[in-house]
């Protein structure tokens, strides 16, 4: 890749915005979100370099009803808003320092997630790992889907325990300790559909083990579902995970 | 805050006329209410006396289909009606009562919502408060959901128990036992939205504890997250809770 | 009452048809059935003999989505459809006999709703009644629910097992035995609003329970509330229940 | 029935093109499938020889958005996509083998769904079996929905799990441990509706359970409202099931 003339950079932006923005509508479609919780962001590629890559996020405490594409705030990759674009007369969300640490630190992600969704904090809340009991979860996150530490918002401490915990796991969703679900993927609607099934396994494996004891799945079995679903689901390769 | 001209106090009670009957819309959204039950009232502040101060709430098992500004109801601190206002032909909420004794011992409080929802009324009937171990709930409740006295409407004894229970209380939100949640706010907005995170966490820290021992978030960590979202999160005062 | 005249009769059926018709949009909206399930009917008075009465239910096996008044089948109190009238060349609903056993043995009900409601249903597989913890449950239904006999399609002895529940009992529903919910009302629409409310409250108390000892309410205080709400709430007596 | 003309086939295609294409709404209403997950199928019968038949298939990783009738696919019975029809230059469903496979060896059966529904997965991933402890459940399924094997994808494992459970079984609904329920049907219809029936009984099941024991339904009970419910229930033979 080349760098983008400013003309291509311009529509990235816009195409960013608009994917970041109607995005949201997944995790309200989803259950995922309530009131102005939950956050989803986009990288734009810029060229060769991935420091220099800005990315696209959601203001801070705005009703799901007001996402349109021209309120979405760009921010550079020390999460500082981008001055004189669209949007940046408003404070981004409050999660900004920590998407911001893992574009920074992980140049192949292109997405980010962050939600409260009810099932994936209740693991959080016990800090306990999900455990890969079924074929679906085998598919997408190829193995159970790990904790990471507790940690508060005000420094790099979120980031870097999602920056920690899924480097080099397969899993792209990580329950941060009494807080929820962080997920990340090749792009923002990749790291949506992350979201959302990280819900659906953390609800459909409470329950399962709620009423008795839960058949492991043999580890051959999942590293081929696992590695079947990566490279032969879906249409295009963007469908795959 | 000298007191509102005529005109300027006729502005004032339209408007909150039309936000307590579009708040309405929300308990239906977020599947805290069922039939007709529930209800929402807003502060309607006249000057410097708050004892002066009206309240517009909804009126007693119509439903949720039918509430226009029109039919919301006026009322004074003292809960009864205004006679000759819009509305004022039909009975307020059977809740009036309880809203009244808040806003009349209260004077910071703009709203007060009251909803039968799921989860939260299942910790009211074991008379339980919730304990703080996701870190959203000490964002906005800054520490456990407290529980409230049995009462039973027909005299201010519900409305004592809320103001009891809240009165120097970091949380919004009051389950009164084997009754259900009560939530104040700056304005009825805000306590339509502690209605919506009250039953939220009580729905998650209810399924987190089925499953195992939780993980509790120090108190340091806790006053570190409700003091900087009380004072940081959104775009004004307003979003910040 | 004295008997209607002819004009005054279908007048009467058209408008529990339409009735009819659109309640079963209530128990979509709440979530109480799925696929064709569940069934709602009306009594059409006719003068003072109650044993002229007609009934309107809703045909067999059919779309909830298709479900408009001309669709709604006429019957008499032994459950057979009136020839000749609008939707007559279909079956009526499965349980049009029970229906109709209820009409005929207690002449003050107008409605009859039965639902497979889930948590209702989940009461009903352990024939165990709900316990009235909660301040909703003993305005709405005075009570605990109580649970009918196990009995099977095919002849009177569901119909029989709802009237011999519920004659002199406050709860205008009844949990039959490992079937499901039956509720009875003084219109459709009131047999509607007990086929919503048992659902929410037998939810309610199964998660109340499952986490812990349940808080009972005194009696003197169900007495007190169930009396209050009879006759005190909604701006009618129909809202009353 | 006699080898239908090409243009009879042609009409029939369309049909269940149509058809198979709305049923997926069905899913996403009744909340059985989250993303891009579930997929339908659906007969088209040729003639006297069932091992000419084809059938129609969703196309895999599309979202629920944009399936319209052109986009389904259709395959014949070895799962091979039909060349040169609409939507034959996409991907097939994952699950396209094994819906080959039930239509090659169950020449009755006209549709196949298969879900990630949260209750049914439950079940299976304890490898349990659901009693007949309700009537709807002796209705539509005549006793419990049994287990199937774990099998993964790749070969015809699946597709003979499915086939060995059901073959004889009254039951149209069979939970693959570790994976899923998969439903058969006289119709794409009708196997919806097991898939809506099977998700419905294991979720009243799984909360019976949760809080005591429950009541077994008496053998004989279960055969009279299994044979009532095949034979009586609905307008015509297609909504008996």
């Amino acid at each position: 890749m080349t760098d983008l003339t400013p003309t291509m950079f311009d529509d990235a932006v816009a195409r960013v915005r608009a994917e970041v923005a109607s995005l949201h509508a997944e995790l309200v479609r989803y259950g995922l979100v309530v009131w102005t919780g939950g956050n989803v962001s986009g990288r734009v590629r810029r060229g060769d370099d991935p420091r220099a890559d800005l990315f696209v996020i959601k203001p801070s405490g705005v009703s799901y009803d007001d996402l349109a594409p021209e309120n979405m705030i760009l921010c550079d990759l020390d999460g500082d808003v981008v001055a004189g674009t669209p949007g940046s007369d408003r404070a981004p969300s409050s999660d900004t320092a920590a998407h911001a640490y893992v574009y920074r630190n992980m140049p192949e992600v292109g997405g980010v997630v962050h939600t409260h969704s009810t099932f994936a904090v209740a693991w959080a809340a016990r800090g306990e790992e999900i455990p890969c009991v079924i074929t679906a979860m085998a598919d997408e996150f190829g193995g159970p889907i790990p904790v990471g530490p507790f940690a508060i918002i005000g420094d790099d401490s979120i980031g870097r325990g999602i920056v920690d915990t899924l480097s080099g796991h397969r899993s792209r969703a990580v329950l941060m300790q009494n807080h929820g679900p962080f997920t990340i993927g090749s792009s923002a609607k990749d790291a949506v559909k992350a979201a959302v099934m990280v819900e659906d396994v953390a609800r459909t494996v409470h329950l399962a083990r709620q009423a008795g004891e839960l058949i492991p799945i043999p580890q051959d079995a999942i590293d081929k579902l696992y590695d079947r679903y990566q490279n032969v689901y879906g249409q295009t390769t963007d469908d795959r995970r």
